[in-house]
């Protein structure tokens, strides 16, 4: 029998053929630029199989998946009799896809037509592929052609899921620290600086934020597919608001609440022929969009229906970054206290769930990754405000934590053994917060590398923890802290060393990073950025310790102005792993300090048995 | 009487007036875009008393010097009565040339001519005003010209003098471990790699590297102003050649060796008509040059004496970065013998500078800055191969040393006092390397905020001094090394951890360095880079602890390819301003460890007095 995924790839083939196609691109994201997608937008895993994150191309000839160091076994185990070839980014021989459709494009004598589905690519992606083809010396508009192909597997995908509708929620002011109106002042503020009259808001956590909205159209991220346009006098938010599609309660009140504050409740297909129609009638002219998140197909609509561009100041369509992730990031103290909140309930929790554990294995219960995940889930579950986890739970025992993107498997999850290192990632949706948490804890002996790993990683968690700069240090100037460490016996992790959090949010968000990378944004008071170094070692275990941390101030003086971090994150760090002579003083210190404050802040939270145990846990060593 | 530096400025903006010119931009560099510079070239020190680095920008009403915080002092010293304004770059709120004068074109409705000395522009920073003057809304060619006139101060400036022509000497493989011929075929296949059939070099120590030549046409800079063009099966060399600028015999042999090899030696003055006439006979078609350090003015009439271009492939003149600087910093191991020849020989200069010093004020005897400064330039001159300093050297005491980049006066120079601190920051040209170094030395008691910084600081260069790092790794992402313990007591510095150090060149060369500005150059085996943290307490003292540092291989493993540094200098920290208490084992070890090395390395070469002393000096704490 012919592989369900080959057939696939050929039958997209016979339409390139009926269309005059040479290349379709199929990119692994939805309308709005997001890094997590909802079912409908799995076409990359419908056509080829492969579940994780990438991109495909396919030619007539050819049939690539475009996925980075993080997915590589994934691919290499998924991707086998589909025809479809690994081809690997993040390594220095990458060839990324606009430079390899471009070869291919250069190197036609013929008319070569790209057809993108302009529906799940930004207008900054085919740009690049735009460029890439000029760069290659290809005349693009003549003979390479990119073609606008939105949906193009709707043919093909009978059994498609539609576009997601979950209950609608508001948060108050008491909750977000910030009023609509207060946000959307801001916003009005930000254009008329730029001078723009509107801006087209395309990422769904940008939109979130600004109608202080949440629903659950993605997995683990609190958001609503919508658009929204913000103009200097009116507000139109496009979103599947029929009764048939969203019919609870809660939904209908929160369309109302934004009717009385003026806004318009529009359906979601009519956005781009919606905004058109305005900027033909005149009512806007100058709009703002970010083609980072901004789709080609609503990029390509827009742009026709625009008046011709004579000079800089008379174009329509101003591509510029979206000034809302910045603002977003810088968390007002209402949402700080929201935060504390839920890594105090969130470290409760997981105080009970590494009790359990550990209380568990001690009578000789039997565990699996599987049960320990489900039991975390439980246990966030009780909490008060809880919406869902944050991200998928990876619970990993030994080899399974090499993988630093390791899936947890549904059915017949490996064992929790009575030693080794066990390594758990999860994190909390709570309507006052956010959490992402990595425990790695010793479940009985670990051998010395394990113990090294243990503590290495630790310090490098640490270093970063400690931190004290100057206002205007990127993440990347401070990575290093992170990793010297683990380089100084020469190990090291191929991830970045921490990531941006939302508030009730998507888990990662920007504009700030801690990574090697080049991101000039500077860290700034009130931002939220995790801290989790790690090492793996393929087939014998994973290490990663994470805090989130909270930048604050630190003072000024003649040298500056300076900041610091804060940890947020409430859970002790195990010492019994620990190889002592490793830690420096200043460590020693800041572990014993840590442990303490988890300590007396959660014990009168916590029953006497857990109480009891945690205080032995966080003995000063 | 009016100010000898107003009368000029006000000269100007008479043939201002005369020619039509509303704004004119002299730059502080050279017609070969070099960081230091012969006195034909001090333009700006000329028209405005200051002279520092920086560039001057006059219009009709206003007159403005741009310099950066390493100037502000001497700025603010030397331009009052000038009528010249500072403006300062390097701060939060700068507004650069390009900006300031774009802002003034675009205020103007009439036309608006800027007129730049082309000679001494380079093309990328001529491009600069231009996108920037396109940035503001101006339509540059139509109502905003840039007026290329080059040496526009030579009929104000009669006594300016000529085009440096000193001896040229050349270097022989067993010195620069790799012939003429060799890096010629280098750069030959390099040119076609590129679909290119000739370079033109434009930077000083490119063509000093590329003809193994040296001669000392710029103070402390090894180099011979000229041009140097080559192609698939020519090299011109465009070099003040008559018998009168150069009457020596060295010259004369150095000239006879490099035509035997089949160089041309032409006149400086006529690589323009020279290369573009080239052009125009089809000699040569496709000519590289990097804008860094190709002038305005070459780049006008190369780019007028060019074909039309009509596609890419057809262009004449491709501007790119130079490949020449990666290269030349990659020392080879006959140079890498070199440098650790010229450290040796300058570390016992050092050594017996320092011992000279400590025994002639324990004697009482009465040592000012500037004799200190002479008694090292002595001891270095007496080094078999030695050329000259590397660059002025800094002997600063207290206060003095507080200016990161001071000037050792000539006359009256503070004397040295048996307490606080001595900086010395200095360096030599040998014939078989180039060397920097500070010593920052307790002259007798120190307060303790002197001892804390020097311990710091010390703390901070041990840091980068072992720090172990994967292959990829550029300075950025190691810099912070050198500050953390700064950091983590509120305390900074405000200029680079690290700059490149050339091979019997520029004591300042690229493409790497070690700061927080990103340059994604990632520092490779061979690079030789100075090691310099350093902290500044105005009216106070100023500490800066420096040695040269090579990068080494340091093995390979399951997680890359490991770097490393090794210290070329050779010359003890004084360990008796230590706070012992601020270091950790580690550090402790990492300086007794250099500390032996250097006796030990330095002990058969020093006297009896000497070597004893450095015994005493270099006991482990």
């Amino acid at each position: 029998m012919e592989n369900l995924y080959a057939s696939r790839v050929e039958r997209i083939r016979d339409m390139m053929r009926a269309r005059g196609w040479n290349a379709v691109v199929i990119c692994g994201s939805d309308p709005h630029g997001s890094e997590y997608i909802a079912p409908r937008w799995h076409q990359v895993a419908w056509v080829s199989g492969y579940d994780g994150e990438g991109d495909l191309v396919i030619t007539l000839d050819h049939a690539g998946l475009w996925t980075d160091t993080r997915y590589f076994i994934q691919a290499a185990r998924q991707l086998p009799g589909s025809g479809i070839e690994l081809h690997k980014t993040r390594v220095p021989e990458q060839v990324l896809i606009p430079e390899w459709i471009a070869a291919q494009a250069a190197a036609q004598t013929e008319e070569y037509v790209i057809a993108v589905d302009g529906n799940c690519q930004t207008a900054g992606s085919v740009q690049a592929i735009t460029e890439a083809c000029k760069a290659a010396g290809c005349e693009v508009g003549e003979t390479v052609r990119i073609v606008n192909a939105p949906d193009l597997l709707d043919g093909l995908w009978t059994d498609r899921p539609g576009v997601p509708a979950t209950p609608i929620m508001t948060l108050g002011e008491e909750i977000t620290g910030e009023s609509r109106p207060e946000r959307i002042a801001w916003l009005r503020d930000v254009l008329q600086e730029k001078g723009c009259d509107a801006m087209l808001l395309t990422a769904l956590d940008e939109i979130a934020w600004l109608l202080n909205i949440r629903a659950s159209d993605i997995p683990y991220n609190p958001v609503c597919i919508s658009f929204l346009l913000v103009t200097l006098d009116e507000v139109c938010w496009y979103v599947t608001k029929d009764d048939f599609a969203r019919p609870d309660e809660e939904t209908a009140d929160s369309f109302d609440e934004l009717r009385r504050e003026g806004i318009r409740i529009l359906g979601y297909e009519e956005v781009a022929y919606g905004v058109a129609g305005m900027v033909e009638d005149g009512e806007i002219g100058r709009i703002y969009a970010d083609p980072a998140s901004l789709n080609y197909n609503l990029y390509t609509i827009l742009s026709e229906n625009m008046p011709d561009a004579v000079s800089p100041a008379e174009v329509s369509l101003i591509l510029g970054p979206s000034p809302i992730p910045l603002r977003k990031a810088l968390k007002n103290p209402v949402e700080i206290a929201g935060m504390r909140e839920a890594h105090l309930e969130d470290g409760i929790a997981m105080e009970r769930f590494l009790y359990w554990i550990e209380k568990s294995l001690a009578f000789g219960d039997i565990i699996t990754e599987r049960d320990a995940a489900d039991k975390l889930g439980s246990l966030r579950a009780e909490i008060p405000g809880y919406k869902s986890d944050s991200f998928e739970t990876i619970s990993a025992y030994g080899p399974g934590a090499a993988l630093p993107h390791y899936i947890t498997p549904k059915e017949n999850a490996p064992r929790l053994e009575p030693h080794g290192l066990y390594l758990c990632d999860s994190g909390g949706q709570y309507i006052f917060g956010t959490t992402d948490i990595t425990r790695t804890v010793p479940l009985g002996p670990c051998n010395p590398l394990e113990r090294e790993d243990y503590t290495l990683v630790l310090k490098g968690h640490i270093a970063l923890a400690m931190a004290v700069f100057p206002r205007g240090t990127a993440g990347c100037q401070l990575d290093v802290l992170a990793r010297n460490p683990l380089w100084q016996s020469k190990r090291n992790f191929g991830h970045g060393t921490g990531h941006g959090v939302g508030f009730f949010l998507n888990v990662h968000e920007g504009p700030q990073d801690i990574r090697q990378n080049f991101n000039s944004q500077p860290l700034l008071p009130g931002m939220v950025t995790s801290d989790e170094p790690g090492i793996y070692r393929e087939g014998r275990h994973g290490v990663r310790h994470e805090n989130l941390i909270l930048c604050t101030e630190a003072g000024k003086n003649d040298f500056g102005n300076w900041l610091r971090f804060e940890p947020l994150t409430l859970c002790h760090f195990d010492t019994s792993a620990i190889v002592p002579g490793l830690l420096t003083d200043d460590e020693r210190e800041w572990l014993n300090q840590y442990n303490r404050t988890v300590y007396e802040t959660l014990r009168p939270r916590l029953g006497e048995a857990v109480a009891t145990w945690l205080e032995q846990k966080t003995r000063p060593i």
